[in-house]
Parts: structure tokens; C-alpha cells; sequence
């Protein structure tokens, strides 16, 4: 068995996620992400976040999950956001209409209508793969979960949001008074957003509860293509553009300043691709499964004039999404002003216009998943995670050689110091052995040993996870040595004296 | 009209908090976080979070907020967390039946039953105040947003969690096995929580969305009395008894030692309430307004034996309930062994027993009013935000004297080196009183003026926002001055050469 096909085992049995309610059977599409699981993945909006606040100066904002259903009117999500059904007349089961016939009839059903979807069905008289019952019309179904806020006559329907974008959209004249009616304005929202998907898949792949790090660029449109990349130009990608699709299907390898020097783009997508590659290297997803591909003229949504997104090619679960750059033009910000009556202009510079948006739209789970397959290593009996220092769930590990002696209370004494400046654990139950073998499965950076010296001459070992190399130190200098080596400041060669 | 009346309009002006889907109409219950809010809520969060994991060592984990019905069965939700309901007959408009009665009659209604509350609706002729349409009979109404998952036939009931710990008790014996069969066992979870509140009023008071921090202790039952309090036992707080409710209502100023000492609660629960008042401190909340109060017995929910609230008594809003710490048994955990048939007991030192459960829950959004409220000053024409350093939204801001000669790319290298540290803004806009101004209006801890001795000799001036006073720095120390700053490591005199 591939090491791969484990990461779903191990990440519940280890607490990085697991199917949530369990107890109660379990609800599909969702997760409850375990100790773990949790603090990786807040590692991951952490780094997606400070990128975007402190070095695209954005500005954060948070708006509820639940909202009335006029935005969803304007954006065209209660029209639009639809799959096609289909149910079984007999155990009532329903199903994605096109996979279905996908599956049955083993062709691609891209770009077809709901009527062809239909007549496929017929033709080929596909039944319930549960029952063999026969199936019903193909209908559309929404996929925004619906409640109602409020009691009584007077109550309001009301809607999961499906992306977080349109609640950035809605209070855009607001932002713009408050970052002081200057363009770019680029807001960032982190938080979950909801599909009632027909059938979700694939772990973390596909979620009915999500998590997405969203940022809406707010730019005058002539500044699209007026965007700086020096600092990113020689970044260098597999990308496959649409006119590839069309052709070979083959990715080319290029740089960003290609990808804007052929006009694949403009130079705002291209370099918010570069960034968003840049991160997922820096998360320690595989380099070698990343590539750049354009959407299709009709796969892309009707909002976009534009869409690329970032993928990651997993050897378990095919080709993953994990971020879509899209020009979204002025669509949205267009929709809000016909259906609230409230101006969308701007005036800047002499010239006044509504903006366009151009949309990075992250999502978290998904990189969650693909680090732990880029990860996962096996070394002997050993299994562990090879995460970068920064994102572990744990910077380090405090341990006493033995549980006795004063080791023990000198080792508590290190991790209250440590615990001060990063997430550490302390742990005495079992051998040395046992320790870092438990520290390891769960990606621990660096493992730190109290032993009898230590009570000499105030110095510890501190142990590398991927290459089990062990340096001594002083204890006084640990914290700043940890920090260092998570930042990436110094080699661990370099930590301290090596033991060999 | 004093300052703290006028918080809502500044808070909207300033980007902290605005009602959400304005360009709409507005969705009472549900607020947007503008860019400074966000931030200032992350700060709230941090703090909370960073004490239960490092200094309680807690575990973390995430839960989906939308769930299948089944543990709101199990946790009496279903059956009991509803509001007595009336509407309208003729314009639909419904209220909630005791508070309408209350503000009717001026009485208080605390425990009384439906049919208590219809006989005096009856009795008084109360109508619709509104439209004085005829009132409809009381109902219960259950405050849960209700929806399904998934398509067709097949769909699952299913509700928005209305409290986070539920979804922390389902997956309770796999976090006993992942933490390695040990108690006590604290999780916390952060995240949204919603409550379709009837009549939601007084800003981020009573949200229909809301955020908590809520951690659960599994214990074993002897442990509650047996916690070490030595930590926190000197502190001091106002303590509202259930007796002294009863009694003349009065506070009195006792020692967390006293709480215990005099078997008010058990030590468990006020070793929590004392670390609350602790954080609460930290975050900026006015101390004068904070008090414990225990639930009486008739207001206490059904899962707890025994209750206590940190609250803070707000000028503008009057009592906002902080935190709970709540006693709630082995209720929880029963139930849930009841419903699921899966067993949620535990084996510890040869003990059997399923585990009790104290829980601290935190709401984030009312603390966050709540420092506004603390820290809100005038001083002339200047109106500030005094937020501990740690928590404003900027820790610091960078200006150039002049817009030229230089002075900007200076300002913008040492806005470049300080960014990689903590938030902080960079302006120009404007002249130096208005910068200043500016930033007071924000809440940001310091500001760094670059002027054109930084030009020749490398140090700038460092502002202290209440104080206006202001020292010269080396610009090499910058980021570790403001970090120790921030930290509480160094008194401002001793950051620098003053400036008379």
C-alpha cells in the first residue's frame, strides 16, 4: 500500500481530521479537525494572511457567514449556482446528473445542457447504480444551503454564503471612505463558506463547510496591467493555458515575466499566480505536483473574463484546485448597484468609474491535504512528517532522558520557558526512542533532551527531525535558537555544537 | 452626549464594526468587522487562545458549524432552547412574549410559564405595539437556524450549531485517545455559533452570528476541588453570590482564596474566573466594571449544577455577560452515550466513570464593545482609543516629516523593516497633527517620525499615543523597542532619549 493511500487513516488516528459526528454515523462533506489538524491549518491562514496584510497592504475584514438573499440575487448565485440532479424514483437517492453519466458511459460531458444530460440518460437507459430504480428528470439544484432569520410572517429568507466575496462587495463604498478613496484597495476576508454539494468526495476535496482566505483587489481597470512584478518575474511555473487545453494539453514550463510578456494575462494575475506559488512552497506542498492552468472559455464563470488557478496534481486525489486568480471585471460591483440602488462609482484621479475587481480566492482545506501528501515520509519504521519548521502543529518538544533524577522538573522548567515564545509540548511517557517517535508522527520540528549534564552545565540537545542530527546547546540561547531555526535564519548545522 | 453614547457612530466611521448588508437595508443580529474591528478581534482571540494553549495546555481543535440534527437532540436543544414567541395577527410582526410583557407592565417575568405570560396578555388587553393588531397565542420558539443537507428524498435535517461544545463532546473519546487517555483533558475551540434571536438589539450585544471561545475540561468529578488555584488566588474581584441576589443584591470584594475558602463554588471554577478577570485586564476592559456573578437557581440551565459569569457592567448597554463557567456535569456526555449507543466512559487509574465537564465559554464580540467602551477618551479635540498595545489593531504607524526631500523612502525602508515584525501603517498624507490625529482615532500604540536628522544620524522619534510624549531611537532598535514596547518589557522613558 502507497504511503499515500494512508494519509487518511493516519491523519485520523494522529488528530489532524476525521469525518465530524462520528458518534452519530457521520455527516458527509464535513470534518472536525483535530488537535492537529487545527493548529496546521491555522499555520496556513497565517501565512496566506500576513503575506497579504503586510506586504500587499491590505486591509482584513470579517462579515457573517449568514446573510439575507438579496446578495445572492445580484451576484447571480440563486439563478446560477446550480448541478444538475437526479433522483431515484424508487430508494430516493439522488445524484450528480453528469457524473452519473460520466461514470456509466465513461466520456466526458463538459459543456452539456441539462436536456442533452437527459437524453444520454434515456438513450442508454442508465438506472440507480444503488437500486436499479429508475431515475427521475433531470433537474437544477441549488446548492446554497437556505434558512430563514427571525420568527413568524415577517421572517427573512436567508442563505449559507457560498464564497465569501459578495460580503466583502457589499460594503465596498464603506472600505473605500475608510482606506481613503485610494485605488488599489485590495480587502481580505478569511472565514467558512458553504455548498450543499450532491455528493461530496475525497476527504478534505470536497466540502460542504469550507475555508477560504479570499482577497478582492478593487483597481481602476488600466491599473491591471500597470501591476509591479519585478519582485517576482523570474519565478518559474508549468503552465498550461487554454489555447493548450485546446491543443496538446501538455503545461510548458515559463517564467511570470513570460506569462505577461506573451499576453497569457495580465501582469495583476500573473503576479498574484507568482505569490500564491511562492506560499505553497513556503507550506512544503511539492513543488514538482504544482502547476498554473487557464480556465476554458466555457468552464469559466459567467462573472470572469479571466481565470487561472493554482494545482496541485495529487497522487491520491487527481488534479486539486487550491487557489483561482480571476478578473472578475465589474460585474459584481455593477450587480449590487441595480439591485440596491446604491452608487458603486468612484472618483479618482479626475476620472470616475466603478472599479474592477481582480479575485484571489484561497482555499485552506485543500492545501491542508496536499501538505501532508507532499510530507509524509517513510524511513525504516519510522513515519513522519517533513513539515517546514514554521508550519508544524508544534515548533518543539521538551523531554527528560529519564523520568527521574530532577530531569524531569528541569525539563518542565525549559518548556515553561519555551512555551512562552511558540507552541511547544512536553512529554515523559515512555523511552527516548519512544518519544521521538511519537514527536515525529506528528511533525514536531525539533525535540529537545534533558539529560544529566544538563544539570551540570546548563546544556541540551536539541534534535532535528528529517535528519535525526542532534546539536548541543545552552539552555539560556534554546528559544532564540528554536526561532531561528524556524525562520529559516540559521542552518541547524549551525545551531550549536554537533554530536555525533 | 457623553463619548461612550456616540461608540456605534464612531465605530461605523472608523472601520471597527458596522450592521451588515447595509447597502440592503442592514440584517439586524448580523455585523460586518471593518479593518480595524477585524484586527482588534484577532488580537481578543489571540490572547484567549494563547493562554489555554500554553499556559493550560489545551488542546485545539475545529469543528464544522453546520451539523445533522442529531446532537442537538441528544443536548436538549431541540426540546428546550426557545424563546416564548407572540405575533401580530395583522401586520406579522412577532416579539418575544416576556419582554413584551416586561416593558408593558414594567415587572419582571424571570421563571415564569407560557401560560402565565398569555394570562397577562390577556388580562392587560396588551396589543401589537406596533400596529395594535390583536396578539396571537405564546409559542415556543426554538432559536436554532434549521436547514438540510444534501438533495432529494435523502436529505439530512440539519441545524447551525447554536454552541460550540457540543461539537467538542462528540468526538470526545477519540481527543481522550489522542491526548493519551489522561485527565484532566482541556479542548478549546474557536468559531462562529448562532442563535436566530427574535429581536436582537444593542450592537454586538446580542448577535444572531457571533464568534466564541470555548473550552471544555473533562475531569474526573474529585478533581474539580482538588485544582491549584496558588496561581491566581490573591486576585481580587466584586462577587455577586446566588444568596446575595436573594438577599439585599449587593456585591462584595472578596479573594479568589475567599470564593473557595468559603465554598461559594469549587476551585476549578474559580481558579477560571479569576484567569477571565485576568485576561479581561490584559485585553483593556475597565477592572471598576467587571464583576462575578453566580446564576440563581431558576435561571441556571438545565446541564449545570453550578454557573458563574464574568460581567461588565457597560454605561450604554448595562450588564453584558463576558464569559460563563458553568459546571455542566456528565449531562452532556450522557446524552450523548444515551442517543449514540457509543460509550463515552473512560478508564483512569483503575477508575470507571464518564468524565464531567467544566466549561469556560468566552463570547469574542461583546468584549470587543466592551474595550471600545474602556477605552474610548477625550483629551480637547483629540478623541483616542487607549488600547493596550498588544491588542490595538496597529501597534505602530510610520511617517515622513515632509512629503520630500527624501523623507518618504525612509519612512517607506524602516515601514518595509518594521511590517515583517507586527501590523503597522505607513502615511503621508497629510500634515504631521493630522497624522498624528489619525492614528489617535485607530487606537495605534506609537507613531515613528522620520524627519531630517534620521537622514544624518539614523535615529527617529517615537510617539506614545495617551501621553503625546515622545524619545528619540537609533533606527537599528526600532522593531525591538516597539516589540518590547508592546510587550510591557520597557516603560516608554526608558525607550529612548526624551524629547522635551
Amino acid at each position: 500500500m502507497a504511503l499515500v493511500d494512508e494519509i487518511e487513516e493516519i491523519a485520523k488516528r494522529r488528530g489532524f481530521f476525521w469525518l465530524s459526528q462520528e458518534i452519530y454515523g457521520g455527516v458527509s462533506g464535513f470534518y472536525d479537525y483535530g488537535p492537529l489538524g487545527a493548529l496546521l491549518k491555522q499555520n496556513i491562514e497565517k501565512l496566506i494572511k500576513e503575506h497579504y496584510l503586510q506586504e500587499e497592504k491590505c486591509l482584513m475584514i470579517e462579515a457573517p457567514t449568514l446573510t439575507g438573499i438579496d446578495p445572492w440575487v445580484a451576484s447571480g448565485h440563486v439563478e446560477s449556482f446550480t448541478d444538475m440532479t437526479i433522483e431515484c424514483g424508487k430508494c430516493g437517492e439522488a445524484y450528480r446528473a453528469d457524473h452519473l453519466v460520466e461514470e456509466h458511459l465513461k466520456v466526458k460531458t463538459e459543456g452539456k445542457q441539462a436536456n442533452e444530460i437527459q437524453d444520454m440518460i434515456e438513450t442508454n437507459k442508465i438506472k440507480c447504480p444503488k437500486c436499479s430504480g429508475i431515475l427521475s428528470k433531470v433537474y437544477d439544484y441549488n446548492l446554497m444551503f437556505k434558512t430563514y432569520i427571525g420568527p413568524g410572517k415577517t421572517k427573512l429568507e436567508a442563505a449559507l454564503r457560498p464564497e465569501t466575496a459578495q460580503t466583502t462587495y457589499m460594503p465596498f463604498k464603506r472600505l473605500f471612505e475608510i482606506g481613503r478613496k485610494k485605488l488599489p484597495l485590495g480587502v481580505m476576508q478569511i472565514g467558512k463558506s458553504f455548498r450543499n454539494e450532491i455528493s461530496p468526495r475525497k476527504a478534505l476535496v470536497r466540502l460542504r463547510e469550507f475555508t477560504q482566505a479570499e482577497i478582492q483587489f478593487f483597481v481602476n481597470p488600466k491599473e491591471k496591467n500597470e501591476w509591479d512584478i519585478s519582485k517576482v518575474k523570474d519565478v518559474e511555473a508549468l503552465v498550461l493555458t487554454k489555447q493548450d487545453q485546446k491543443k496538446d494539453g501538455k503545461p510548458k514550463k515559463m517564467a511570470i515575466s513570460d506569462l505577461v510578456g506573451k499576453r497569457l494575462t495580465n501582469r495583476m494575475v500573473a503576479y498574484f499566480l507568482a505569490v500564491s506559488l511562492l506560499l505553497y512552497k513556503k507550506m512544503g506542498l511539492d513543488a514538482k505536483k504544482l502547476r498554473l492552468r487557464q480556465h476554458k472559455d466555457n468552464e469559466r464563470s459567467f462573472y470572469s473574463s479571466d481565470t487561472w488557478d493554482v494545482e496541485f496534481m495529487s497522487e491520491k486525489y487527481g488534479r486539486i484546485e487550491l487557489v483561482g486568480v480571476a478578473d472578475r471585471t465589474d460585474y459584481d460591483l455593477k450587480r449590487h448597484q441595480e439591485l440596491s440602488k446604491q452608487s458603486m462609482e468612484v472618483s479618482v484621479d479626475g476620472e470616475k468609474f466603478i472599479p474592477h475587481v481582480i479575485e484571489i480566492a484561497y482555499g485552506i482545506d485543500r492545501p491542508l491535504l496536499c501538505i501532508l501528501e507532499s510530507c509524509i515520509r517513510q524511513d525504516g519504521d519510522r513515519t513522519y512528517f517533513s513539515f517546514p519548521p514554521s508550519v508544524a502543529p508544534y515548533q518543539a518538544a521538551v523531554f527528560p532522558l529519564v523520568n527521574k533524577d530532577g530531569l524531569p522538573e528541569k525539563a518542565c522548567e525549559i518548556y515553561g520557558m519555551l512555551r512562552k515564545k511558540f507552541l511547544c509540548l512536553y512529554d515523559v511517557s515512555g523511552s527516548i526512542g519512544k518519544l521521538y517517535y511519537r514527536q515525529d508522527e506528528a511533525g514536531t520540528a525539533y525535540c529537545i533532551t534533558v539529560d544529566y549534564d544538563t544539570l551540570k552545565d546548563n546544556t541540551a540537545t536539541i534534535r532535528e527531525r528529517d535528519t535525526k542530527k542532534q546539536v548541543r546547546v545552552f539552555v539560556k540561547n534554546l528559544a532564540g535558537i528554536i526561532e531561528k531555526l524556524t525562520n529559516g535564519e540559521i542552518n541547524f548545522e549551525d545551531a550549536g555544537k554537533a554530536i555525533k
